[in-house]
């Protein structure tokens, strides 16, 4: 409180000369006024009412950390997408870009005292210096849904259930498919046939949506793999559809192994679920993190006009990189703006108005104070209700009990409220009535 | 999500030399676990709750801001007290140690196209680069509530109600007074005897509590200020008790002006609200803000023992600062940290253990898919249910019930299930029945 408490004075030598900078907000940032709000906090009910539902608890983090954390987890590289700057003591620091290596710190210092597994999830601002584009911000929001301790493919399996869960809640599964892969399986063909890079290999697998087919084939020629690999490799990553029906091919192919039989153990709990249409094997999903172990997924939108919704899976070696114990873990992250660029298109964006359950409107001054105390017992049974504070004329109350969307308005006026009455007003139908102040409130807490 | 996506390797360099700085948050910084933030949570919806009754809208706005909007509402002295850093783009910006510049900009484009009053509320993290004390941290959560566009004594009463409101539902009202005042009265009294510094003696007076009442007098006289006027300050300065009570000794030195006809208004209003318990007239207060141009509130621990909880007051003149249309304002702020440890004190910190309503047990591997879609069946009536993810035997899976603190345990097995039957035990009484499915669904739905 200290910056408020000391008396310091409103400085106008920034007023003009830099009125252009001080009143926009920074490039990549966005700002939420109500109704913004108000559709927003219908989807965060969602991202965090799925997760909750499947025994997930909420975690909240530090959105400064040391540098190091990322460095050690990410390399070098990252610094130059991180907000990171050194801080009036020195520290080398950044706004968090991801929550991954506290969340595995926290973990790390919890798994002690605790039965595995552990469920978290967190809704946190993230931040990254990148350039901003559509669905692309410096500062977003991001849901992080992890499962600690269980190795099972079960905990693989609800986690695709609590995402096809939020896809299924946010009205967009008709429009997004999660691909699902394992690392192992592309990963263990390249060990198998003693590919030189498989770095490079991936980066090239990653482009699939971007070049020809002949141009990927030209492109892992070029890596020093065989005609017969680079052939087997297209045919691997081609394979897309449903588990079940294109596991066979997989095994054709690579063999059966602990990948394949793990998939097929997940296919089968993925119909417990009743998901497996949101889901689909694809082999060429290639997510970059080299800390995943096996089981990866990563949400696609099916008409392809976005990147991916959102990624996760297995990394089982994550929590002892930060000096946990051995933890096996699973996990995936969804960003904020991306979904509302889906929702919007799909329609199911709700720009629903605010809710307001009534405004107690007076006709005169010397009834505000009836005002006052009805509004304060409509409250007390959890309505929102507003009275007037401009001491405007009654049309003038109406009009802005209106355009905050109140379904009722009570008008309390010195004739009626002799008579212990009040006027109720249903702003839908614009039908008035003379009720009893106990009739009223009855009515408004019926039907809001 | 370039960042995930990049393949970029896990880098142990980091790890040996500096394993002490990377597993620690930063100084002044906390993170919450599941257990901790359940009780936060708890909190945080009576904080949002209130207002939101009253009919404030949440907002939402950047953490980043050029740091030039905060030096113009503070002068050049703001930036010590600020994460502050020139960011990749050569811009120089901070992370927001208050919201109000923001909010200020925010109400100069929204309201063009508004009737006011605009009501309303943020709740987001602030960051100050100050020394960390019990209560004060660096990254803070504050909840903010303001009303813009009405100038009437209505507005700053409706404020105090939900200050109070708010104080209430935490338990803390006992423990918490609302001390009001308006500014005119002292700085009017001043501005009378022609004070040659009245900034150094509002800093006197604020040091009020820390200093005997003869030292203040000495440096109230060393300001040039005439030993009656010392004597006339230090008697309205220890007015303090129920508005009604001494205003009348405000206005037996003052005389009756606009400030004090406003204040006995204000008084009024507060009755009607049925919050004057928690209030108190003491014009001691002196919110250091030059902004604030007549009410003023602040929250004080009746033991005496923490700093403000809260303030806040009018500052009728910020938005149009802002390049706004002059918009009458008034606001406070609460911040968490302080609230927490009054609530600890108080005995009203919810210390409950996490919520869950069932886990759905098996005695077998074979029953688990009918464990998974029993638990689905009970997360669509909005339950929280757990199934197993460990294959634990069902002692362990119990331990695990326990832990998580399941109301009710729905053990699958094979037998029961062959009749269409499980077995539900209450862990409250450890008491166990066999029901039919839809017997054991109907009782974890009532009882919860």
């Amino acid at each position: 409180m200290d910056i408020l408490q000391r008396g310091i004075s409103i400085n106008d030598k920034y007023l003009n000369p830099l009125q252009h900078h001080v009143y926009q907000p920074l490039k990549g940032f966005r700002e939420f006024t109500d109704e913004a709000m108000a559709s927003r906090n219908r989807v965060i009910e969602i991202l965090k009412g799925v997760p909750q539902r499947f025994g997930f608890r909420e975690i909240d983090i530090p959105s400064i950390e040391p540098l190091e954390i990322f460095k050690l987890k990410s390399g070098d590289e990252i610094v130059q997408q991180t907000f990171s700057f050194v801080d009036k003591g020195g520290r080398e620091v950044t706004l968090i870009p991801e929550t991954t290596p506290t969340v595995a710190r926290l973990v790390a210092s919890a798994s002690k005292a605790r039965q595995m597994p552990i469920k978290w999830y967190s809704f946190t601002k993230l931040w990254r210096y990148e350039e901003p584009q559509s669905g692309r911000f410096r500062e977003f929001y991001q849901l992080n849904v992890d499962t600690f301790g269980s190795p099972d493919v079960r905990a693989d399996a609800e986690l695709i259930a609590v995402a096809a869960g939020i896809l299924k809640a946010l009205g967009l599964s008709p429009d997004v498919r999660i691909h699902i892969s394992d690392r192992r399986l592309i990963d263990g063909y390249l060990d198998h046939v003693k590919a030189q890079d498989k770095r490079a290999v991936m980066r090239i697998l990653d482009k699939r949506d971007k070049i020809s087919s002949d141009e990927m084939k030209e492109m892992l020629s070029s890596t020093g793999l065989s005609r017969d690999v680079v052939e087997t490799l297209c045919s691997l990553i081609s394979i897309k559809g449903g588990i079940d029906d294109r596991l066979p091919e997989v095994e054709s192919i690579l063999g059966q192994s602990d990948a394949t039989r793990r998939m097929s153990a997940l296919s089968e709990m993925i119909e417990w679920y009743e998901v497996p249409e949101v889901c689909e094997l694809d082999l060429g999903i290639v997510r970059g993190l080299d800390y995943y172990t096996s089981f990866i997924m990563e949400a696609h939108d099916i008409r392809g006009e976005y990147r991916a919704l959102f990624g996760g899976g297995r990394y089982d070696e994550l929590v002892s990189l930060f000096g946990g114990p051995s933890t096996p873990a699973v996990g995936f992250a969804i960003g904020d703006a991306i979904l509302e660029i889906l929702m919007r298109r799909a329609g199911t964006w709700d720009q629903g108005p605010l809710r307001t359950d009534c405004m107690v409107a007076v006709t005169d001054d010397s009834m505000y104070m009836h005002a006052v105390r009805l509004a304060s017992r409509l409250r007390e049974k959890g309505m929102i209700v507003e009275t007037d504070l401009m001491r405007k004329k009654l049309a003038r109350q109406l009009s802005y009990a209106s355009a905050i969307n109140a379904r009722w308005v009570i008008i309390v006026g010195p004739r009626e409220w002799s008579e212990k009455k009040v006027t109720l007003r249903n702003m839908k139908t614009g039908e008035q009535r003379s009720l009893t102040i106990d009739e009223a409130i009855d009515n408004v807490l019926k039907d809001t």
